[in-house]
């Protein structure tokens, strides 16, 4: 399945590839998950359905593979500063203010078309959502093993929560996307005296 | 303004207002809040449009106000237990399983609405989430005077969206509402070593 996969995306270039995931965030933000067709996104990358439908298997593969493509921060894994704030850090030095800010419109009307959309919502859930569970267990695993986090700390089941948490509740709570700085003070307010790691 | 209110209020009896929050509640669960009519609200509770808008002013103000009546934890300012872990847990002994699972759903929904009316966001803010905050900061002020956390504590900041965040991502991470057992060890996990307060 995986040689499939990579076989069938080798037929085009990364450039082209890029391409194409952006023109289908830019049909996302103009027209929104349900009103998104695979004909439109056809015209707009001058593309054949066709060879959409063969290389994505469909919408919500498609655009899936966009926000994975165009995310910021993933290479979460890659970051391993020696330190568990450090790390935490230099995850969020990756976030762009301008680009949280637009990919929270988008986010949230993904959020709405995924529990109308059961597929989109399992695309979104393997692609996304678990390997970067994934990722924040091997940065968490990797202060444990430092002995910075004790590894029976509760808190250490809830850091996604805590995280994504964030994202969410500075949307509604502040009326405004999270900026670095917000998710920054939240770290050393929050995430980090959860976890028992002094701050200074 | 706050006596032309109560005056308004007054004309209909708390038992008749109670079903009617109810009856408003059920619609809301039935078609959304888009396609919610005052028609709809008269029809089922057998009351006069005219009596309706005199009464609660337009679709928004009805429905945050149904909502408020009927939220679980409404008292959280009466509960004053001695400790602020006694508080929060109190506060989730309000929380009712089923009711939570019952809300989740009411909420998501509403919350996609909100979006597309600022009538309705404004509403639910002043009505529901400012008095919520308020509340809490009163708890967290007893226990900054008890010396249970101290004032300068970072986390004060964000308890609020430490604990809407559980909520919120408990649905989108565990892909369920959240239940009392969850919000309670996440509270002993994470809000209160956030706040140097000590679980054990």
């Amino acid at each position: 399945m995986a040689e499939a996969a990579t076989a069938r995306r080798s037929r085009i270039t990364p450039e082209r590839e890029a391409e194409l995931y952006e023109a289908v965030l830019d049909l996302l933000r103009e027209v929104g998950y349900d009103a998104l067709t695979m004909d439109a996104v056809a015209a707009r990358t001058r593309s054949s359905k066709a060879t959409l439908y063969r290389q994505w298997g469909g919408k919500a593969e498609l655009v899936v593979k966009a926000i994975r493509h165009n995310k910021p921060g993933k290479d979460v894994g890659k970051v391993d500063t020696g330190s568990l704030r450090g790390d935490f850090h230099a995850l969020m030095a990756h976030a762009d203010d301008a680009e949280m800010e637009q990919n929270s419109a988008l986010m949230r009307g993904l959020a709405m078309a995924m529990h109308a959309n059961p597929d989109l919502h399992r695309e979104f859930r393997s692609q996304i959502v678990e390997p970067e569970i994934a990722e924040f267990r091997r940065v968490l695993q990797r202060a444990v093993d430092r002995g910075e986090v004790r590894p029976d700390c509760p808190a250490l089941d809830f850091v996604v929560h805590m995280m994504l948490g964030a994202f969410v509740t500075c949307t509604i709570l502040d009326e405004r996307p999270p900026t670095r700085a917000f998710l920054t003070s939240y770290i050393d307010a929050v995430v980090l005296p959860a976890l028992g790691v002094p701050v200074n």
